[in-house]
C-alpha cells in the first residue's frame, strides 16, 4: 500500500499537483477540473491527527459529542477551515459551516461534509473521512485556483452519533422536548449545543428551507463488508434504511429449577430463544438487504437455579422499504404467537417512538456519482446504507446523495474500524469530481 | 377445603384428641401410638404466625438467613421448643437442637426437623412445614404422655437456603474458606453464624459422627407439581438430585446492526439461543426425571443497534445419577460444538466448583415411610427431590429419608408457594407414625 501510495503521489505530481499542497501559479477555470486529484497523503495524515482528540491511554476513542474532546476537535477543524479561507461560523444548532464563494453567488450553494463526533469506543473513519475529504476538496480547489460557478458550503454537523441532532435541527425536526433529552455526554441536547457554541433558545434560526441548498453530498465509509467482499471501490448509496425498534416482553412463570419437571415449565428464556431464531429466519426468508437484530436481552430473576419468569429483549428491523419492515414484523408477530402458545408464555411487542423513516437519495445525483466514479476508472455498486446518516435529513430539503468506500472487515463503531489510504483517496476524488460535475450542471 | 378441615377435626376429637392441644389425663405407652394424630389446625396457624417474620408491607417474605427477621423467627421458634420441654440449645454452627428424653437414653436419638430461613421473596411452606410439623410431633407426644424408647431430637438447621450451611457443618463439610463466603444477608457465613448464636471459631464442635443419630426424617413440601398432578398425597423421597453448574461463554463478533448484512454476522445471541434450545432438547431426549435449565443470560454490548459480540449464560443440570448428568452434559457439549461451527462463534463451558453429588436416602426408611403412609390410607409415590435439602448431608452420617406433600401448582421459592392444611396435616401424621415405627424397630 505504501508503494502504491508513492506511485499515486508521483502521478499526481506528473499531473501538476505537488503532494503537499504547493499552490501552482497558473489560475485554472472549473473547466480544467477533470484532471484535478485530491492529496491522499494529506487526508490520511489528518485522519490520524483528528483521531488523537479523545483517544485514551489504551488507544480507544472517546470523542462523544459535546464532551471536551469533541469541543477541542471542533476547534482544530475550524482552524483548518479558517486557514482554507472558508470563514467558518457556527449555526444555532452547533453545526460548523464554511463557505467558499462561486462565480455566481446568486446560485444556491453545493454543500458537502459529514461529522467528527464518535460513538463511545468508536472508530476513526466514521464521519471523519467525509469531513476531512470535504476539506480536501476545498484545499485542492484553492491550490489549483479553481472557482466553481456555485458557491460551496462545507458543513460539519453536530452530534450525529447521538441522534443526527445538527442535521435534524437544520430541517426543523428538533422539538423543545428533543432539546431536553439527555445526550451521552451527560448534558441535555440543549446544554450540549450551547457548550459547542450554538444557541438552543434560538434553534429555529438554523433552519434551511427547501431550495436553499443546490445539492448535498456526503462521503462516508460503508461500515459494512459488502464493498470489500465484492472488491468494489465505490458504493453509490440509493437510500438510507428506515429503522424501527421494539421492546419484546416474554412472560413465563418463574419456578424452582430443581423441583419443576421439564414438561411443567413455562420457561420465558426458552420461548425467547425460539423467538430470536424466528427473527433470524423471518428476516432471511425473503430476498433483499433487510436486517433484523436482537441486540439486547435481560432475564428475571436471573439465577442458575430459577426457571426464567420474564425476558425483555430489543428487536430492530431496518430496510429501505417501510412496507417491507411492516411485512417482516407481521411475520415475526405470527411466529411469536405460535411460540407463545406452544410454550404457555405471553409475548408482546412495544413499538418504540424513535423510529426513522427510510430516506431515498436523489436519483440524478446517484447517476452523477456513478458516472464520475466510472470515468475515474473505479468499480461501483448501487447499495443501501444500513446505518443512519445526516444525509437522510438534508434529503428532505435538497437533492442529496452519498458516496461509500470499503470498510476493512466490515467493522465499524469499533476501534478496529479501518479504511485504506487508497480507498479514502478514491472516495475523495469521486466527491471532488462529482461536485465539479454538479457545478457544470 | 374448609369443610373437609372441619370433618377432619371432628374425627380427631372422636379419636380423643381435642383440636387445640388439651392434654388428656391418661398416660399412654408408645404401643398405643397407632391412634395418635397431629393437630392440623395448630400446624396451619403456626405456619401463618411464622410467615409474619420478615414479611414486608406487600406481603412478600424476606426472612433470609442471618438477617434480623431470621433472628426473631428463631427466637419465636426456640420459645415454642422451650414450652414443649425440649430445652433447646444452639450448636456452634447455629443449628437449634431440642431433645426429648426416651425410655432408654443410651440409645442414639431419632432426629427430625428442617429449617425456617427462606430465599428472598420466597414462600411460607419451604422448610417451615418440616420445622413446625416436627414440633407438632413433640406436642402430640407430650399431650398424650407418650414416651418413646429412643430419645428424640428436633433440629432446625441454620441457613439452609444459602447453601445448607448448618447441616454441612454438622457433618464436617464446612471449611475455613466456606466461613469467609458472603451470605445473602451481607454478612459472611462466619459472621452470620455468630449473629444467630453460633461460634464459627469452634465450628468443628458441632460435628456428629457416623452412628451418632439413629435415624433422620425431614417432612417437606414437594416444590414441584408431580404429586398434585397425579393426585398423590405422600411422596417417599428416594434421593436428592446432584447439581452441576456451568458458566457458558459464547463469543461472536460485535458489529453495526444496520451495516452488517445477515450472512456476514457472527451473532453471539443467535448462537446462544440455539444452545438454550439444544439444552432443552438434550435434557428431554432421554427418559427420566433429569432437569436442565439456562436460568441467566447477559449480552455484550447489549444495545438495539449492535450485533451481540458476547453472551454469558448459566447452565444447571440435576439428576439422581451423577453418570447421567455427565452423559447429558457431553451431549450438550457436542451440540454446542456444532452450533459454534455453523455460527462462526466460540462456545466454552466453565464448570463451577459448588457442585452437589446426588444423595440417595435410606432404603429401609423409605419402606417404613411407605408402609406408614399406606396404613394411614394415603396414596404414595416414590420420587426424587429436585431441590437440595439438609437431608442430603445428614444422610452421610445417619440413615436419612424425606416425606413430601403436594405443592399447589408446583410453585415454590415464590410468594405463591402454597400447600393445603389437609396435606400438611397428612404429612405430619406420616412423620409422627414413621417416628413411632422406627422407635419400635
Amino acid at each position: 500500500m505504501q508503494r502504491r501510495q508513492f506511485i499515486q503521489n508521483a502521478s499526481l505530481t506528473a499531473l501538476g499537483i505537488t503532494a503537499f499542497g504547493g499552490i501552482k501559479a497558473v489560475t485554472r477555470s472549473a473547466a480544467a477540473g477533470n484532471a484535478l486529484r485530491v492529496n491522499g497523503k494529506r487526508i490520511e495524515s489528518r485522519i490520524f491527527e483528528l483521531a488523537k482528540f479523545g483517544m485514551d491511554a489504551n488507544g480507544h476513542g472517546t470523542r462523544v459529542a459535546f464532551t471536551q474532546a469533541d469541543i477541542e476537535a471542533r476547534k482544530w477543524f475550524t482552524a483548518l477551515m479558517q486557514r482554507a479561507g472558508l470563514n467558518p461560523t457556527i449555526d444555532t444548532a452547533g453545526n460548523i459551516i464554511g463557505r467558499r464563494k462561486g462565480k455566481n453567488n446568486a446560485l444556491k450553494p453545493i454543500a458537502f461534509g459529514s461529522h467528527i463526533d464518535m460513538v463511545p469506543d468508536g472508530g476513526n473513519y466514521d464521519g471523519t473521512l467525509g469531513s476531512i475529504g470535504a476539506l480536501e476538496v476545498i484545499e485542492i480547489l484553492n491550490e489549483q485556483n479553481v472557482i466553481t460557478e456555485h458557491p460551496l458550503e462545507l458543513i460539519i454537523f453536530s452530534n450525529e452519533e447521538g441522534g443526527t441532532i445538527g442535521s435534524k435541527a437544520m430541517v426543523g425536526d428538533i422539538t423543545k422536548e428533543g432539546l431536553q433529552q439527555r445526550s451521552q455526554s451527560g448534558l441535555t441536547m440543549g446544554e450540549g449545543i450551547r457548550a459547542i457554541g450554538g444557541n438552543p433558545d434560538d434553534i429555529q434560526s438554523c433552519i434551511r428551507k427547501k431550495g436553499d441548498i443546490h445539492a448535498w453530498l456526503e462521503l462516508h465509509i460503508e461500515q459494512g463488508g459488502i464493498l470489500e467482499k465484492e472488491k468494489i471501490q465505490i458504493g453509490v448509496v440509493e437510500g438510507i434504511v428506515g429503522i424501527v425498534h421494539w421492546e419484546v416482553i416474554v412472560e413465563g412463570f418463574s419456578n424452582h429449577a430443581g423441583a419443576t419437571q421439564m414438561n411443567m415449565r413455562q420457561d420465558a428464556l426458552l420461548a425467547a430463544s425460539k423467538l430470536v431464531i424466528a427473527v433470524n429466519e423471518v428476516i432471511t426468508s425473503v430476498k433483499g438487504t433487510q436486517v433484523g437484530t436482537v441486540g439486547k436481552i435481560a432475564v428475571q430473576p436471573g439465577a442458575y437455579n430459577v426457571i426464567p419468569g420474564k425476558v425483555q429483549m430489543g428487536l430492530e428491523i431496518r430496510d429501505l422499504s417501510a412496507e417491507k419492515i411492516e411485512m417482516l414484523f407481521k411475520e415475526i408477530e405470527k411466529r411469536a404467537a405460535m411460540i407463545a402458545k406452544a410454550s404457555k408464555t405471553n409475548i408482546r411487542f412495544e413499538r418504540q417512538p424513535n423510529e426513522s423513516k427510510p430516506a431515498l437519495t436523489d436519483k440524478k445525483l446517484q447517476q452523477t456519482i456513478q458516472a464520475t466514479a466510472k470515468s475515474l476508472g473505479f468499480s461501483t455498486k448501487f447499495m443501501q446504507s444500513g446505518a443512519g446518516h445526516d444525509t437522510q435529513h438534508v434529503g428532505m430539503i435538497a437533492p442529496a446523495a452519498m458516496i461509500f468506500i470499503p470498510s476493512v472487515g466490515g467493522i465499524s463503531h469499533s476501534p478496529k474500524e479501518f479504511s485504506t489510504a487508497i480507498d479514502m483517496e478514491n472516495g475523495a476524488n469521486v466527491l471532488l469530481q462529482t461536485i465539479l460535475a454538479i457545478d457544470k450542471g
